[in-house]
């Protein structure tokens, strides 16, 4: 396992809990000692008895050493800086598994994807895992199900196989696409779900823009090579669920705050660490645009952090001229069937979007 | 209106707020009283104030009189015995629509059947509304939308003109079967919900429950002829999250306490009120069964309420002998691909359901 972060950690912890017999890379030394002699990790899961078959090192040529499954548990960002190193360690036969969710600044590369083009190994060794997955709930061995996919099913089965034990539960797919963007595209939902309650909503607001989020999810997801299905699954509606219902989910945190007034920069500053989903919003916009889909509720994620949109205007299910519900595909082809009444507020976010969208790009 | 509990009154002030003209019926002469005079009804929308237009009577033919639109929101139970009173005073060109949600005990009716039946007037005619709905929200104007469906599309886009206006937007489809039971499906689902938080599991785990409860609301409703998307859409999808995520719900209370351990018994005593998810477990598993539909999440809610599972050990995506993402379609055809170690948890489910999932049934 590499990187001893709270999900490498605690996917370390599923492994061998499982039987599988795990070595943990920690960067720093410090804590792969204690890691290694006190079978915790107090910085990242305070509280959590690790397995005592758990070894860490932060030698990297010893973490891997002969291991048939190598996980990749590395902040996103600085995953490519880290593949020249990885590269000549990597057997033939060794497969690769990214359990990271974002994509590349600058190329909008999926993880799998740079793991594919910095360590030259074939797509068939390559695997990713994702999930409704809050790391503490799983340290915690609160019942929880996975999904691990590759292009290769053999390799997927493999790896789930490995990934079960009496709480935690991998099922596997195929679509490597879908799964990867599901891990990406939810955290800008839930951002927005983060706005709406910063601003004070309730119930009804929240299901309606996860049930409108989940179809632009999924819009976005099939332009792009996926099968809608995964989104309907684990990787796509269970994900989108759980990070938004986490008040401990960084980016249910910065929404929360953009939601109370504070603006873009304010929230930076506040949080220290980046959220994903901020980070996430230009370059899938882009990616969006690139392909005809549109996304109304991460538009409105964009005119706030622009601070050109109001937060208390946030209600994507009243920006649309159709009558079709919000989240299902038009049962009859029909389109555009409201009359000039019910233009008027999806036509403030088009102009909206034309004065301001484009300032949110640059963030 | 007919029917002044929480939603028929909130129901009525979305009307009036959207400029339509509206008496509401109440069965209660003191409570006509209260919402004509004081525009307010303090048993069931405490804080509210009702728009000035709003008149209220106890006089059912006062109430429908010449109205070209005629809701009806009556408890489910007693709906079919009040009926009898109402069928002479609609009139030929009337529109009459469902705002309830449940299936008739003992026929197993939806209750646009039920009001086919009653009130001998055509399928075109009737309409029903659901969604998100929680009823105290929307009557604080928290931007909400939902669906109107009627065999009719016509139907249906006349019934969401009057039911739209500044905080909330109805949407139509002409799917009213899928829309009728994602009505009663979701409070299902809820009380899984409800069982789990009881037990204290977190997000992940309900995450993982509502996307395989999504999944078994879609088999279900398609095999009795609804189209798949609607419940992907507002009443499917984003009625369950709202349901499920509120403290507010009959269900999730009633779930809440089945999960800290009470029984059956114990719930409905202490509850008073009867959950109407509790009482639609045994229907809808009959349902179920006559077109081979598996629900293994209602199973395991049965099989609480039989007293024959321990609530620690609901953990549907751990219920399967399959290694496809619960809540994905199969993507490849294959099944059973789990070896023999996966098969034995759904093996004890079974073993479970035969030894009491019956007794569940009387309930």
């Amino acid at each position: 396992m590499l990187g001893a972060g709270s999900w490498g950690t605690t996917f370390s912890k599923i492994l061998a809990d499982g039987g599988a017999d795990v070595t943990l890379w920690a960067r720093r030394p410090e804590l792969a000692r204690e890691i290694s002699l006190a079978k915790r990790n107090s910085d990242y899961l305070p509280g959590i008895n690790l397995p005592p078959s758990i070894r860490a090192t932060s030698s990297l040529e010893e973490a891997v050493g002969e291991s048939a499954f190598v996980f990749v548990s590395i902040p996103s960002q600085s995953l490519r800086s880290n593949l020249a190193a990885l590269a000549p360690l990597i057997g033939p036969e060794t497969v690769v598994i990214s359990l990271m969710k974002g994509v590349e600044k600058g190329t909008g590369l999926r993880m799998s994807e740079v793991l594919e083009q910095g360590l030259g190994i074939d797509r068939d060794r390559l695997a990713v895992a994702s999930g409704p997955n809050l790391a503490l709930e799983i340290a915690k061995e609160q019942p929880t199900a996975a999904v691990i996919s590759s292009a290769s099913l053999a390799t997927a089965e493999a790896v789930a196989k490995v990934a079960t034990n009496r709480y935690f539960r991998s099922f596997v797919n195929t679509d490597v696409i879908g799964t990867e963007f599901g891990g990406v595209l939810k955290n800008l939902i839930a951002v927005a779900i983060g706005i709406v309650d910063g601003v004070g909503y309730g119930e009804n607001t929240k299901a309606s823009i996860l049930t409108r989020g989940l179809a632009e999810m999924t819009d976005f997801a099939v332009a792009y090579g996926a099968v809608p299905e995964t989104m309907s699954g684990l990787a796509g509606l269970g994900d989108l669920i759980a990070t938004s219902s986490s008040p401990l989910s960084r980016n249910n945190t910065a929404g929360r705050l953009l939601g109370q007034g504070y603006s873009f920069t304010d929230v930076v500053a506040r949080m220290q660490q980046t959220a994903e989903g901020l980070a996430s919003v230009a370059p899938i916009l882009t990616l969006a645009a690139a392909r005809g889909v549109d996304m109304p509720i991460v538009q409105q994620v964009s005119q706030v952090l622009a601070g050109t949109l109001n937060p208390r205007d946030i209600a994507p299910h009243l920006t649309t001229d159709s009558l079709e519900p919000q989240g299902e595909r038009p049962i009859d082809g029909r389109k555009n069937r409201g009359g000039p009444s019910l233009r008027r507020p999806f036509q403030r976010t088009l102009d909206q979007l034309r004065n301001g969208g484009r300032g949110a790009g640059g963030h």
